[in-house]
């Protein structure tokens, strides 16, 4: 099992050179939310598909992912209906990490988020966010993709 | 998506001839569990290895399965720590059907169930049991899979 550790933050404006950047087509669903507990989400990105079970919320986060045929995502999709949401990812480096850049499709059209993933705790605290992030959103629930899964 | 239909009972007697059959050791486990919602559900049959979605409770379920490798079940395994439960699937033909025994091992260990699946709900309630069955506990949570899985 990984941990993960990841902020998320509102932005001020899109990054520099962002019209230059190509962006990865997601989509994703949810095959069941505990309240407190696991969430296991499917996810195709590109051509590829994922299963991904979460644990807690927050900062830190237990996750492990497994990738999946087409065949078993097409037979498990389904079962997301009512709890998917679509978002197209781009990625820039930005001081030695990759800040991941969602922005988000269908009922969640006009929100854009940026992620960022850390190797600790300390590392994720020290974090000095760019000029174009806005509010830091990693402990708003309202932010959380499976409060976003909607469709 | 499947629909399973079933009924559960516990038994007065093992059947006849019950020493000559030969049992598949199942051990299924949760990688999440919703409160009148679905369940996500691991599952080992010999050497096959499932991943199962079920959704509703009681006589008529929607289901969905897909096989998974080794490997994927080996990785999300882990995740079901806590809610384990292992048995030994017995079958047997009764009346132009399959009568599931499943015997349990571990902390369930001395509980014994049959399941009968059917095409229908009028099939279903028409069902006649063998002498050998005793209470119909299909709509008992306390006799489900996700309950008796404590370990």
């Amino acid at each position: 099992m990984n941990q993960e550790i990841e902020r998320k933050f509102l932005l001020k404006a899109l990054p520099p050179h962002f019209e230059q950047m190509t962006g990865v087509p997601m989509q994703q669903g949810y095959l069941a939310i505990e309240p407190g507990g696991n969430q296991v989400r499917l996810r195709k990105m590109g051509e590829a598909a994922f299963l991904t079970v979460k644990r807690g919320e927050g900062l830190v986060r237990a996750e492990h992912e497994i990738e999946l045929s087409a065949s078993q995502f097409a037979a498990l999709w389904p079962l997301t209906d009512g709890r998917r949401l679509s978002k197209q990812r781009y990625q820039t480096p930005y001081a030695g990490r990759i800040i991941e850049i969602d922005v988000y499709g269908g009922s969640n059209h006009g929100l854009v988020v940026a992620e960022v993933e850390f190797d600790g705790e300390e590392a994720a605290h020290a974090f000095v966010p760019p000029d174009w992030f806005a509010a830091d959103v990693s402990d708003r629930p309202e932010y959380s993709n499976r409060n976003l899964a909607r469709e």
